[in-house]
């Protein structure tokens, strides 16, 4: 099967599901509404696996990891070096995404999807395209075909989780440079400048920030990626972890699992993949609330929220265990509440707060 | 010993252990500042317990029930014996906060502060005052020693809670009726007019809202509240649900225990423990963002804010279980994030984003 086989191949979320979930959640002991975007999460997540009553317990967190050659240009804060150490961090569970993963309930894939050298970790699954990607300050950062590799990769790993039972995915990366392929992938879809798009990412300094803009704003111009066509898109401009998220959002969706975006990164392989395929929304949660500055933008094409705000920006997929214990949560609401009619309250006591 | 001693026995924070805390975070393996309000927290939480590294699974959400005397003027959209029917189902766990506290591993203590009649659930305590506060568009809402025995018993429920070897406390109430003594207290101690402050609360039409102003308005002229003494203004238009969890909020800073303000009733609750004793706040955590119109004022001056916005408006203390997923992750991050030492990276990599 190729990428587009599975574009194809994506179906809508269960309205059944989903107008059963609304029914029960409607008659829960509680007035109408009153538990927001709660009773939300719980709807679409039925929707998403076809059954009103759901465990979303069994977590996982898939990390793409990669480097980019746009750091020679010095968009970074960080050298690239750190891409390899700090996947093994990340895999050895001892990061930021790695504590608050284990904290939730759940497990870690950290794949090295073009990482430059090996990772010094045997729990990171390799399935490495390309040492990095070449420097798209100069030309294009991968081939089309690659672009397509890990994009298929994604697939790959989402179809692996779905064979292990998870239930609820998310989404993290790492990798020196790929707030500067985001920026960049971002500006080319959406028509944002680079003032709008182009943020700090690990640290830069207000100078380092200018030539970040310069940097992308010339690659552009250099590569002139194809806005209608999002493969394109990545490859001429994008990185390999940018791809290999993409593929996790087209999987879930084409699999049928609820998957979380974290920050700008994944924010942007939503993006992609709904602009691939629009259905992908559906099967798609936030979690907090990035401060990337392109992120918002992202976020409202797609029309998902964050549900948390915590002024965080670690990247490597941290925010996805916190939003897992909110849509936790929110199935747990559906699934255990008691209804008016089991406590034997009059049902026109119920409040109406929608 | 009186609730003046109690008052008078609170303690600042440990500043040491605040400032290992810090010290030990600018350690760990993450840009500087990266985790954002999740470093804050494990901060804070630190300053309370007086320990480094905490746990923070062993929790507890106290309920405080009551009816309010008002209700008799047409405040409300739910009738009275909703608080004793819906206490005995919080109790009980079927309730949203019930569910979902299980689900965030806590514990529940409903108290019957003052509900009217008895309530049917062998689980809730009983430590009532009396059957409901008087009319308070009539009258006072009770005695000046009944407000004081309302607090005194929100204190015994924390040193309860604090020998049962809670490690993390959460605030809700139940009370048909407490929207309009929140409002009307807020608007005695802030000076509000009752257009920023009285809501809908459980739900109510325009005309219900717009006689609830009114009646909060004449009740506020009649009973005269003096707004230097917040204890006279529980007394005069409070609730024995509110003076309840003043004390929870006082004995959670006398106990050392943090605590987890749930909406605009437990934000009121706390603002008037804060104004008995401004170092209350440093014990205090926000929870979700509450739609009350008075919760953002209230919050707002005891600089506390939420973490969470879900647009949920249930009450019952239904957002401090989210906060208790978030606060034992911030937690979690603090005791098992490596640091830049331990896994042998140069510390010049650290960049500092804060």
């Amino acid at each position: 099967m190729t990428i587009y086989d599975y574009i194809d191949g994506i179906k809508p979320t269960d309205e059944e599901a989903k107008e059963l979930a609304r029914k029960r959640n409607d008659g829960l002991l509680k007035p109408l509404g009153s538990l927001g975007k709660l009773e939300d999460i719980a709807i679409k997540f039925a929707g998403i696996t076809g059954k009103v009553l759901n465990s979303a317990e069994k977590r996982c967190l898939i990390v793409m990891a990669a480097d980019n050659g746009v750091v020679e240009e010095g968009v970074a804060g960080t050298p690239k070096e750190m891409t390899r150490n700090h996947s093994a961090n990340i895999a050895a569970g001892v990061s930021g995404a790695g504590v608050l993963a284990k904290y939730a309930g759940s497990d870690l894939k950290v794949v090295d999807i073009g990482i430059e050298g090996e990772c010094k970790n045997d729990s990171v699954i390799v399935r490495k395209i390309a040492n990095g990607t070449a420097n798209f300050a100069k030309g294009p950062a991968m081939s089309r075909p690659e672009a397509e590799q890990g994009i298929m990769i994604g697939i790959e790993m989402v179809k692996l989780c779905k064979d292990e039972g998870y239930e609820l995915l998310g989404t993290g990366e790492m990798g020196i440079g790929n707030t500067s392929s985001t920026a960049a992938c971002c500006m080319a879809l959406t028509g944002l400048d680079a003032d709008s798009a182009v943020g700090k990412g690990g640290g830069l300094s207000d100078e380092g920030l200018a030539r970040k803009k310069e940097v992308i704003k010339r690659a552009l111009a250099l590569n002139k990626p194809d806005a209608s066509d999002p493969i394109d898109v990545i490859a001429k401009v994008g990185g390999f972890d940018i791809a290999g998220l993409v593929g996790c959002f087209l999987g879930a969706a084409y699999y049928r699992m609820p998957i979380v975006i974290d920050g700008a990164i994944s924010a942007l392989s939503a993006l992609i993949a709904c602009r691939l395929q629009p259905l992908c929304a559906d099967y798609i949660f936030g979690s907090h609330l990035s401060r990337e500055p392109s992120y918002r933008y992202m976020m409202r094409e797609i029309k998902i929220e964050p549900m948390i705000d915590l002024s965080m920006r670690l990247g490597e997929g941290s925010g996805c265990p916190l939003a897992f214990h909110i849509i936790g949560s929110a199935c747990a609401m559906l699934k255990n509440m008691h209804s008016f009619a089991d406590v034997d309250i009059d049902e026109t006591y119920r409040i109406d707060m929608r």
